[in-house]
């Protein structure tokens, strides 16, 4: 199964796409698509929306999820991040992916263990979990993180369901 | 000339379309498209996005424009409402017009005269502006009030062109 993580911003959308087969994890790619710094805002969340869907064509993800990022910023700030963020839920679910989303301190407390972590330490363990993996950027490395927290979720959901004998035969 | 006017929002998307000759406006259609109270967000912007192309694709406007909404909402408000927004304006550019943006108070200038007239005042001058109408909500309304501030702009842009001898010949 192939899982794409997503980092949503409106100037730099961060992606990353694992494989998951069992407990093992591995890298497919991963990148970071830019709407540049100025032109019409409709037109920059077109670049967004066509990078985002030429990811999902290239790598074939069966499932996504997107950061549900902290809005602990200015209401200008998170008005665009939430302008970015509809493109990164859209893109998936128009490609007929089911979309998790996660807050920034469960994906921490997948990846690190714990909910606090620093940006270096979450990177150190995607490259545990991911060996010989190059990160394309900062954007590009919490993508792969959030890939890695989706996958850990739908293990423990599949665990769930064979300990208590539901889901498929 | 149609044009193509949107109030964004995640639960109701309203929508009207109007033609523009000259100096003469009439109505088109209007509408909201609803994303219902429930579901995954990104299935729901799947919704908004869906119905927003049909509007496009059923009345072929040239043009579009978007309410530039208030963020002085919550933080999670503001969030709900950007992600709206970025569909709202995505759904325009994907088919390829231009997408204008209008502060609520240009659009309360441009249709009533002043910038702080309230939404009775705004529908009455609406009204008297597209004889006939019928409003299919409060949002659709809005969204028309923003199509003819979208078309008085755009007017005056091409008076200012011919004025100065520029513009097509």
């Amino acid at each position: 199964m192939r899982v794409l993580g997503i980092d949503p911003g409106l100037r730099n959308m961060g992606w990353g796409v694992i494989e998951v087969d069992g407990p093992r994890l591995r890298h497919v790619a991963n990148g970071v698509i830019q709407s540049g710094n100025d032109g019409e805002l409709a037109a920059r969340l077109s670049i967004l929306f066509r990078g985002l869907s030429q990811v999902i064509a290239a790598h074939g993800p069966d499932t996504a999820a997107v950061e549900q990022t902290f809005v602990n910023k200015d209401a200008t700030g998170t008005l665009k991040l939430g302008q970015a963020r509809g493109i990164a839920l859209l893109a998936p679910a128009e490609a007929g992916l089911s979309v998790g989303e996660y807050a920034p301190n469960a994906v921490k407390k997948t990846v690190v263990g714990v909910g606090h972590a620093g940006k270096e330490q979450v990177q150190h363990m995607v490259r545990v979990q991911l060996p010989g993996v190059q990160f394309a950027s900062a954007d590009a490395a919490d993508a792969l993180a959030i890939a890695i927290c989706h996958a850990h979720h739908m293990q423990g959901q599949n665990r769930r369901r064979v300990a208590t004998g539901r889901g498929a035969a």
